[in-house]
């Protein structure tokens, strides 16, 4: 299924794309003068392989949940059980996922890839776990290469799934200690050194900072730099990932195979997305960066994956949150591209 | 009209502000993980004096048109012209700004403030001109005191007009040339030399810049730093600025007036904003900056008046684009304070 997922992944249509650059230089406005929406627009139009592309609505946020063998050596000061408590109030809509999906009309898909709890069946809440936690990524590999292969392919069934009824599709997750992971897989994935690329996440003070610095740098040093086919990637996701980093790097190809745009939220989905490029370089080209974080190794993901973040907020939650709240500046730029006259139709003198 | 709306701006209520952080520091996510949208939701709550404060929306727009005399000197490649036309052009809902104001369901209304052609009558047009077009500020004042306090007052109608059915106001621009008059303001008001005040607005080349920050200097020099009573702000408002700039003033100084956000848009409404702050300091306090965008002065502007962009996307066109692109982060802000669970309420572990 990820073999095929992945050769199913084309790049972007050139032509709808400078069909909609054409169209933006005709639009009645300064040439250029939507800036960064700009681009946002073309790539749309790329990727729907039309001009102007449909509108990216409605959106879908998948919170993709796991829990982390890590929490052991205390990287976090908030215990593992807040993962599955955090679940089941993403699923009642208390949580700020939650807030910001009902002010944009988007709807919130919660996947159980991996949490270390049980969890009370409920809608809104996909069982898809893989394991129950992974193994601590500091004394070894946090889960096998067939574990991360299958979580990759719970992702992309969600993406699939997701993309039939919606236009836009946009990370989320939810794991204590997920920080860690992706720290790491920034380091692996970008050469980065442990101490650019690891950040206080939720909060943590300088002590425990330090120690999460050297727990990085340890579980990376065990990883050839930047894997480059899709087994070194496998390899490398199973060592230091999380399962809740694999689906979204499936999550990420699974969109592009469905040609939806995804919205990658921050940290956990940046490092997530350098697993995906690793394994389907083309899959890329269909995803937008709606953030930065105040997380440092985010910035590094994306400058490797060469994607202009839409907002910086210096956000540091999670959940899909600021990814969706980048969501209506992708929508207005599509509507933009749809509806806005030229200056022949409305008749409105060039310079 | 003026001297009453000024007298009964308030600042923001201290109370429900402490009680917004309060609330925000026992929602489920990690103190100060909203970045930004933290201190956003904190200041709705002030200017709406209660906590959660009501939702911002729906959002309206004013669009202030006015022409510009120093449009001769030229500053811009457009033709004057162009001002009625994309008056005409939203009024028929042909430009972007439409085109964002339909994605967020926001109200659009144009307001003639000082356009020199003649507009057809319109449904969402509404007639307040002062006068067709400033003087050329390069040559002598753009126009009079009294016809700049009569454009003042156009925008405190407006705004409480506005207010009365919209729980948001957004500030929106367009005018030929308006960029000259907002850089001439940035340089009074900041004390700014010309060159870094000046930009090249909707996209001049190298010559014309000159030209334009000779023009700048010139009008600027006539006026003295940093007007600092009421008197001397309107005095300097009809030296250089324009019309749409006098009634957008009165436009941040009527929204406070109504307790209702206003979210400004780029360097015209900036520009602007540096006036509302002179004739009312307090008016800022219910003022949000919905982007910094590419034109210089714009950030110097933002800078003076203590106010942090929600965006920076590049944006170089007025209208209101650049606020209403961030009026869903100001709606989200406020749906968190209001609909989020603490963790006691959704039995969440603290750290």
């Amino acid at each position: 299924m990820l073999g095929e997922t992945i050769a199913a992944v084309r790049p972007r249509d050139a032509v709808a794309e400078q069909n909609a650059r054409a169209r933006l230089d005709v639009m009645t406005k300064p040439p250029g003068s939507l800036g960064l929406l700009e681009d946002v627009a073309a790539q749309l139009a790329g990727t729907a392989g039309r001009c102007p592309a449909p509108l990216p609505g409605p959106a879908a946020v998948a919170v993709f949940a796991g829990d982390h063998g890590v929490h052991a050596q205390g990287v976090t000061p908030w215990p593992q059980e807040v993962t599955g408590q955090m679940v089941a109030n993403i699923v009642a809509g208390g949580a700020v996922v939650n807030a910001f999906a009902a002010q944009l009309g988007a709807e919130v898909l919660v996947v159980d890839v991996g949490v270390s709890a049980p969890l009370q069946p409920a809608p809104g809440l996909l069982g898809r776990r893989v394991r129950s936690g992974t193994a601590d990524l500091s004394a070894g590999p946090a889960m096998t290469v067939e574990e991360a292969r299958r979580a990759v392919e719970v992702g992309i069934e969600v993406a699939g799934t997701l993309a039939a009824g919606h236009g836009c599709l946009v990370t989320g997750d939810m794991g204590i200690a997920n920080t860690t992971a992706s720290a790491a897989l920034v380091c692996v994935f970008t050469g980065a050194d442990a101490r650019r690329a690891t950040g206080r996440g939720t909060g943590i003070d300088d002590t425990m900072l330090a120690r999460k610095v050297q727990v990085v740098r340890q579980a990376a040093g065990r990883v050839p730099d930047r894997p480059a086919t899709p087994e070194q990637a496998l390899a490398a996701l199973a060592e230091v990932g999380g399962l809740e980093h694999a689906a979204l790097a499936g999550f990420v190809i699974g969109a592009a195979a469905a040609r939806v745009p995804v919205v990658l939220d921050g940290i956990i989905a940046g490092s997530a997305a350098l697993v995906a490029a690793a394994l389907c370089p083309a899959a890329l080209e269909h995803a937008l960066a709606g953030h930065t974080s105040a997380e440092p190794g985010h910035a590094l993901a994306l400058q490797a994956l060469g994607l202009q973040p839409l907002l910086a907020l210096d956000l540091r939650l999670g959940e899909g949150t600021g990814a969706l709240l980048a969501w209506p500046l992708v929508a207005a730029a599509a509507r933009a591209l749809r509806d806005v006259a030229t200056f022949d139709s409305a008749g409105v003198t060039g310079k």
